[in-house]
């Protein structure tokens, strides 16, 4: 089982209002020092597979057909192993 | 100057009816192998400070007044170095 942490951005150079929206707002609250926010969506989506390189495989293509929009938006994968709902938790007991 | 990249999630046990429909949408396209999808927020904050540790106070400061939700989310913080928009492109020519 692995976990596919997955950072979608706009690609640079496309207009994100609602990064600039939120720089407004925070430039309200007296942050000033804030130069520029970009806004994007983070997923962690786990999935069985047999490696890691297997999984990567099938997160970019699911990144590719539904997750991301690749005219607009780039991404970013991180695989990390993860444990399954049905396998047994470690040991708590001293 | 500095970027901040801010992964925001649901903390755990908070429902996330958009995870599951991404998640539903996944094995309605034959991903059958996928078994949880979370879906959260990711920023980027480019920001002025002195140090990373000066930047990291401001930017967690942001999260709990208007970026993030404590009550029902978590988020996680990375600060790095970053280029302002004023200052000198490195030098492309060979």
């Amino acid at each position: 089982m692995y976990l596919a942490k997955i950072e979608i951005m706009l690609k640079p150079g496309v207009l994100d209002p609602q990064g600039a929206t939120v720089r407004e707002a925070l430039h309200a609250l007296n942050y000033s020092s804030v130069e520029e926010v970009r806004v994007g969506k983070y997923l962690e989506v786990k999935l069985a597979a047999n490696d890691p390189a297997e999984a990567r495989r099938a997160v970019e293509e699911m990144c590719a057909r539904l997750l991301a929009n690749p005219v607009i938006e780039e991404y970013r994968l991180e695989i990390v192993p993860a444990r399954g709902t049905g396998e047994a938790e470690p040991c708590a007991l001293g």
